[in-house]
């Protein structure tokens, strides 16, 4: 999946070409190496437009170019920024043994995924399975709220008002046949994610796929970030599927002991 | 040091939005944690503009934004793109053993640093120094070309029309009592470079610090980065520079070999 294709429309008064700058920018990331023509072809863009912002982008560091093979990717400034960075890193650390722990005794790819203002939710850390044939992803990768246990978890917590401007902004599409569809379907699910602390994905997003997510809260009670695990359908079974849900929801308990010193979680939030 | 503050003006047609949004990240991320108005102050924006460009970065995720204590902060995006970049990274895999070897044998703080088309020089990693008090820099810091041992070894080796375009374009500043303040001395001191492989300041960018740095070429002759240190002059001392670039220079040379197979190294090149 290219990075921006989950983008959404922005709502707000935001500037176009930086807009379009961050698009480049992760095409080129999720990419690797590309070309500056096929930058423009991939995201729809004039050809002169797309080359000023990729001079614009060469000239601060944030791209690489190859004279040899033509070919854009990810520059040194994006890699400095991230080593100082905090907030991301911080949570990556304190995450990470047990997501680790979770691999262990289960096999399965565990993640963190954050949730962005643009409504999509990005995947910052994960650790393999050790399987030889496993289900995975991608660090860097965004998947769109719909796609199932991943937005559940956030949307389940999210400030009424919030939730419905979100709702309302959605289509609920469907990517396979057991996606939920409707409306009314998706918000008892997420009433159901609110009293039980997990969500679940039951082959509603990849046909192959279940998955099992849990919400880490910060102490004034919003979702900081999310930790999760998906597998073939075969492996995280349906009849298991409550059985690691409440496993991963425990883990995200002891990953917000550890982060914020409570283990206080928002109780179940009625619609209306 | 801002980040900024050496960022020059550009020569060709970039985008000033795109431009603009860069010098907001990089403020932000020399700063760690800073409130939106401060941004603007620092940065000399029209309020409102800056208020756009963070915006639109944060819809992004290349921004977190703290409610609490309405700060903004480096957000989740950079650094999954920084995970997914290679080009820094394996610089940095193949550099590393080296530094470590350096600071084991020296004591100073040794350093990778880049080239970029801003004519800024950005420091993409280091291994610190073991003393208790030491010299050092930070990942992510950018220095002007003119910071002594470090723009010399970048422009000692470029083309002769890239290194006049880029003397043209700098002031060469007195930032110490030794600083090379006029362009014959500069030029004969890059002409020194060119025959011994490893540059040097005798305090003439800090007036109390001593530094040697040498290039690694690829193999299409182009310096592709720089290695060094830096250390009081006290202890990395004039009379040892001589001593200490010569070390430099053949674990440059060594770098060089475990990344692109050679030791070959462009020839001294002659001005005009």
């Amino acid at each position: 999946m290219a990075d921006d294709s989950v983008l959404r429309k922005p709502t707000r008064r935001l500037v176009p070409s930086v807009l379009t700058a961050m698009r480049v920018l992760g095409h080129i990331s999720s990419e690797g190496h590309v070309r500056g023509n096929h930058v423009a072809t991939a995201l729809g863009l004039n050809p002169s437009t797309c080359h000023e912002v990729l001079k614009t982008l060469l000239y601060g560091g944030y791209l690489d170019y190859d004279a040899e093979t033509r070919e854009y990717s990810i520059g040194p400034v994006i890699a400095t920024m991230a080593a100082r960075s905090l907030s991301t890193d911080t949570i990556i650390a304190a995450v990470r043994p047990a997501l680790r722990q979770w691999v262990r005794e289960t096999q399965f790819t565990a993640f963190v995924a954050r949730w962005l203002p643009d409504q999509t939710v990005l995947v910052v850390d994960k650790v393999e399975s050790t399987k030889e044939i496993k289900m995975t992803l991608e660090v860097g990768q965004r998947f769109p709220p719909t796609a199932a246990a991943l937005g559940k978890s956030f949307m389940a917590f999210m400030d009424p008002d919030e939730l419905h401007a979100v709702l309302d902004s959605l289509e609920l599409p469907a990517y396979t046949e057991r996606s939920i569809g409707d409306r009314r379907s998706w918000e008892s699910e997420l009433q159901r994610v609110r009293q039980c602390g997990w969500s679940e994905s039951s082959r509603e997003f990849y046909s192959s796929t279940n998955s099992v997510v849990s919400p880490v809260f910060d102490p004034s009670g919003r979702v900081q970030f999310v930790i999760g695990s998906l597998a073939a359908a075969t492996d995280l079974t349906d009849e298991r599927l409550a059985e690691f849900g409440a496993k991963m929801r425990d883990l995200a308990i002891d990953v917000q002991v550890r982060l914020f010193g409570t283990a206080a979680r928002p109780s179940g939030r009625d619609f209306e």
